[in-house]
């Protein structure tokens, strides 16, 4: 059998968030089961955060009451991935508070936003890096005592917005600090799609040498069309865990410049035709992407979207 | 100075033909002298072929007569590349009739299509790979009698829509006999968008490490969202010649399932992020792609063109 990628969708997350209409609950649950129906292994559901900040995630305790009562995804999703549903669906928590209100729906993954720059973090999560590292470490040891998986997000890993170029070893340090804490995994995230590919191979090598591929993940966006060129240099340096949207929703409503998240059909084709395994039913996938552009309303969809929807009457992958 | 990339605009060629609205000579010069404002090295201005077989490209000899009458684009594409505009507007010929309306023009590159299968061949070129090839030789050796580049593109060079996977050593041996018979560079083409980086790195390899990367050149299609992917795969093995086209316009009308080419935006903005020089003005390269959708009345863009559309007001790269 060959080797499997995990494709993380955070449209409903990052991919809603950022989107000017605004999804009832109903909705949000009407995506998730779409891409639990395509087989999708995991899923960032939503945030804990200030619903006047983000007023798209309003609700999310609502949407996971829903999803761990079964209701609506029944247990296809454990099926799929071989694992509890509550280990693969995930929500993004930004302070203490937000992780409680996380914890106490039942789910068993979080999502934890830093950047790499004072400014990113500042704009993102109104912390100095300092302050965020504290809060970070903080919530990983709460995620250890609590069987809570936690996932680090450093964003804005290779270009910030505000302050330009990182420092490849800002990263590696927050990582290595992260990883010796607890945390389940890392995912470094260009936010802002200014990474190139061969600044991704770059530092990944780095990161792989260091840590191994199975503590790492990525999280591309696709401003400047390199989200599938980064995602093919990240999986050459043996990353095997990617962050992707349903129909290249996405942004950050707090990054200048951010564009949509890097398509999921995009990532999964290109890891099918590759030869890896991903679980993906890509005819199911090509309807929860047209779900996911009819109920936001736009004209989102990735790069390979119009080739898959001509392969939904054939037989392929 | 960094290391120069030659991007060749193939939109006026591979990306009109492909388009429901057929432009006239009046827009296809106007498209032409945007390229030529925008600094691209090298443009494929049209085809001697048939115009009941592609009619949006009858009257290419009315569009050489002026272009090379210098009325349209002065001497500003010869300064930008330092090369004679003959050795820099090229044309593609299937035949001997095509090779010599082609060179009465007074232009001095053509460009050869041959299919690595023999189904591609008899439905692009109605001829088997064997005739193909005959042909080919002949007008390579025409064109070293007569100072006339020929730059044979091997088509469907990784994937056949009709024959699937292509054998490697079928694309080596057919560049080896081209470049022995005197041509003056191999594109490898992957006419249906159906390569995935790893193919095309791998077949790249072999190329650059038999022939040198001075002789090979690359062209994409985005039909699955790789074409950057793949040109960062190419880049990557020493490629420095890159077919794109402007607005990702095009596909190719006898090879179903093709769809547009990689954008030309998308490799300038790729090639300059990664610290090449391309020669480009990334602004008037923005105007060239507005233009270019403007005339052709399609949704076309690379997926850079939104990013790069904002930064139109700033100072950049």
């Amino acid at each position: 059998m060959s080797e499997f990628i995990t494709i993380n969708d955070v449209g409903p997350r990052d991919g809603l968030q950022n989107q000017s209409h605004i999804l009832t609950v109903e909705q949000r649950l009407q995506l998730i089961a779409a891409l639990v129906a395509a087989g999708i292994p995991a899923i960032e559901v939503g945030s804990f955060v200030s619903p006047k900040a983000v007023p798209a995630m309003a609700g999310t305790d609502s949407v996971f009451s829903r999803l761990l009562g079964s209701s609506v995804v029944d247990d296809s999703l454990e099926k799929a991935s071989g694992r509890q549903i509550e280990k693969r669906l995930s929500a993004l928590v930004a302070n203490r508070k937000g992780y409680e209100l996380a914890k106490a729906t039942g789910l068993r993954v979080v999502n934890l936003p830093i950047a790499a720059s004072n400014s990113m973090n500042e704009a993102n999560i109104r912390k100095t890096n300092a302050q965020a590292m504290v809060l970070s470490l903080e919530l990983i040891s709460a995620g250890c005592s609590d069987d809570v998986d936690t996932v680090p997000y450093i964003a804005t890993a290779w270009h910030c917005p505000f302050e330009g170029l990182i420092d490849e070893t800002v990263v590696i340090d927050m990582a290595e600090q992260f990883l010796s804490a607890g945390a389940s995994r890392v995912v470094i995230a260009d936010t802002i799609g200014a990474a190139n590919p061969a600044e991704v191979s770059s530092l990944f090598k780095k990161l792989t040498t260091e840590f191994g591929d199975k503590a790492l993940g990525a999280h591309f966006h696709d401003t400047r069309g390199f989200g599938i060129a980064n995602a093919y240099a990240a999986v050459e340096t043996g990353i095997r865990y990617f962050d992707g949207s349903i129909a290249g929703l996405g942004g950050c409503p707090f990054a200048p410049g951010a564009t949509g998240n890097v398509a999921t059909e995009d990532l999964a084709v290109l890891f099918s035709s590759m030869g890896f395994t991903t679980g993906i039913d890509m005819n199911q996938l090509c309807v929860a992407a047209e779900l996911a552009i009819e109920l936001t309303q736009t004209n989102a969809g990735g790069s390979s979207l119009p080739w898959l929807k001509r392969q939904l009457d054939k037989s392929f992958l």
